[in-house]
């Protein structure tokens, strides 16, 4: 029942294979953002998962399909912030968020002519597709955007204080906006079996463990300077305030943004050590589409705005 | 400890809120190939999930892309039968697979003249996407293809027996192709809290249940006549065989497809009550990307033949 320290944590989970590369790249991306005096923000996305045997057949999975993260890295890239895109894989991705694969393929036209033939998109779907297709190929091509992907817990960790480290230099014009829906329990490494649980052993008792709030370390050693946005999603309105400001209260850090599952696509609050703020879509914005991920990412750039002109001048490198 | 039987599983759950929708769409689909005398294939594919909360913030998950089921589709398509694919929202699908998201995007050229904006495919993606546009096409303009989908394991039963339901119709003209992961255990709906589980209360305890083996019932009731092919998952090469065997002694059906996890895009066993075949890639034929799926729905074919011609002619409606 006990929860391990966080580098107790880092002492016994392994690195993910791919860890050196995408260290390489965060390092690269963080550099040259910095060089260019950009803002950065590390918006995470998705779920992470617990593996419940080392050749990974079953995991205890949190639910998020990115929603929330995806659309926010969109916005984020709009007002001219520099994003790093640490999402599950698979999970959704800013830009081919709004066209399933399907509704790609039905937009497309084919002319056979041999070795002369040509796919076009079909005029009435060109409306729809362009203004999304301009602006991911603006991001790609401008460097504004690095993709990176984790599963399991453990690589969210590793791939979180990675990023940390790098942003870490950009003092206060970095921006954490930690949307992952990161679980709360794990197995540790040495408590999972290597095979397959059988069902013919009787139905499992899976012994679950807490795991390290790695939200302390961040806020109070890896990023100090940062604008750091934590996400709590409950499923009891009465529970959602109240852990809200507790989580503030504990970690010291800028806002929270809370929201209750079932309501979550049209009512956020942001909760700040100073303030509460509501931010609904009326049913007419909810009905033309409009993403509330557009108000909140509008609202965190304001005041994280404030939060970079308040502190103290850069010391000359 | 208790598994409970099927017909209780039925009971207890209830049907998912699409679920009259979906049969609809089945009866309807079955019926008109029935009546051309097509062969169908249900094609299952993905994990399912077991929530462990009624507001689902956490499930247990089966590993599961969907690559094995999505990829099965198309060669039946191929080989001209009528494909139910019952998949895990949001799973691989048939033609979709081939090319994520970003790829589609990327094969994109936009040319901006305002009103008369036009977005082509790059002549060198063409030929990538030229083939699979085609079969897409040509699946969908002939209804050859539906699709259905679910999440947890009990939409998935309830679908499965609605898809049966609709298939007894054909006897042997059926095949069911159960690639889909389904869980071996869940947790029944009275055991399952309502709200978000709290870390402040400690870490918690997840007791499992045994999941009714379905392929009973199915093999037995639901579709006596059809060709039923069931898949073995397994990490340890030991456990493989004997346990194919095993399903096939006691669900009597017609094969197991077995694979280990390690190795499953390039090495199955097809287990027959007579004989056992290995299908295996070389390695040439990974790096061409040749899908061994290809190989195992022809085998299938070619043997579900014998079972539907040796089958007594059916009674005149």
């Amino acid at each position: 029942m006990t929860s391990s320290s966080w580098e107790e944590f880092f002492a016994v989970h392994l690195p993910p294979t791919d860890f050196e590369d995408n260290r390489s790249l965060l390092k690269e991306f963080c550099e040259r953002h910095d060089q260019y005096g950009n803002k950065i923000v590390l918006v995470t996305s998705g779920g992470t998962t617990v593996p419940l045997e080392h050749n990974t057949v079953r995991f205890v999975d949190n639910f998020s399909a990115g929603t929330r993260g995806s659309a926010s890295a969109e916005y984020f890239l709009e007002q001219g912030y520099a994003v790093i895109f640490m999402h599950r894989q698979k999970s959704l991705e800013p830009f081919t968020r709004h066209f399933s694969g399907q509704k790609l393929l039905d937009m497309l036209d084919i002319q056979e002519r041999g070795p002369n033939t040509t796919i076009t998109v079909k005029p009435d779907s060109v409306d729809v597709l362009a203004p999304v297709l301009l602006r991911y190929k603006a991001a790609h091509a401008a460097g504004a955007i690095l993709y990176v992907s984790f599963t399991t817990v453990s690589e969210y960790f590793w791939l979180l204080r990675a990023a940390c480290e790098c942003l870490a230099n950009l003092g206060p014009r970095a921006v954490l906006y930690l949307a992952a829906a990161v679980s709360d329990f794990y197995i540790p490494k040495d408590k999972v079996p290597t095979h397959k649980m059988q069902s013919g052993s009787g139905a499992p008792v899976i012994q679950l463990h807490l795991v390290p709030k790695m939200l302390a370390p961040l806020v109070n050693l890896w990023v100090p300077e940062a604008y750091v946005v934590s996400f709590k999603l409950e499923t009891d309105e009465n529970l959602l305030i109240p852990k809200a400001r507790a989580a503030l209260d504990k970690y010291k850090h800028k806002m929270v943004v809370a929201n209750l599952l079932q309501t979550r696509h049209h009512r956020v609050i942001l909760v700040s050590p100073e303030a509460s703020q509501e931010i609904v879509l009326t049913r007419e914005e909810v009905h033309a589409g409009v993403d509330i991920e557009s108000a909140i990412v509008g609202e965190i750039v304001r005041l994280h705005a404030h939060h970079a002109d308040a502190a103290p001048a850069p010391a000359p490198r």
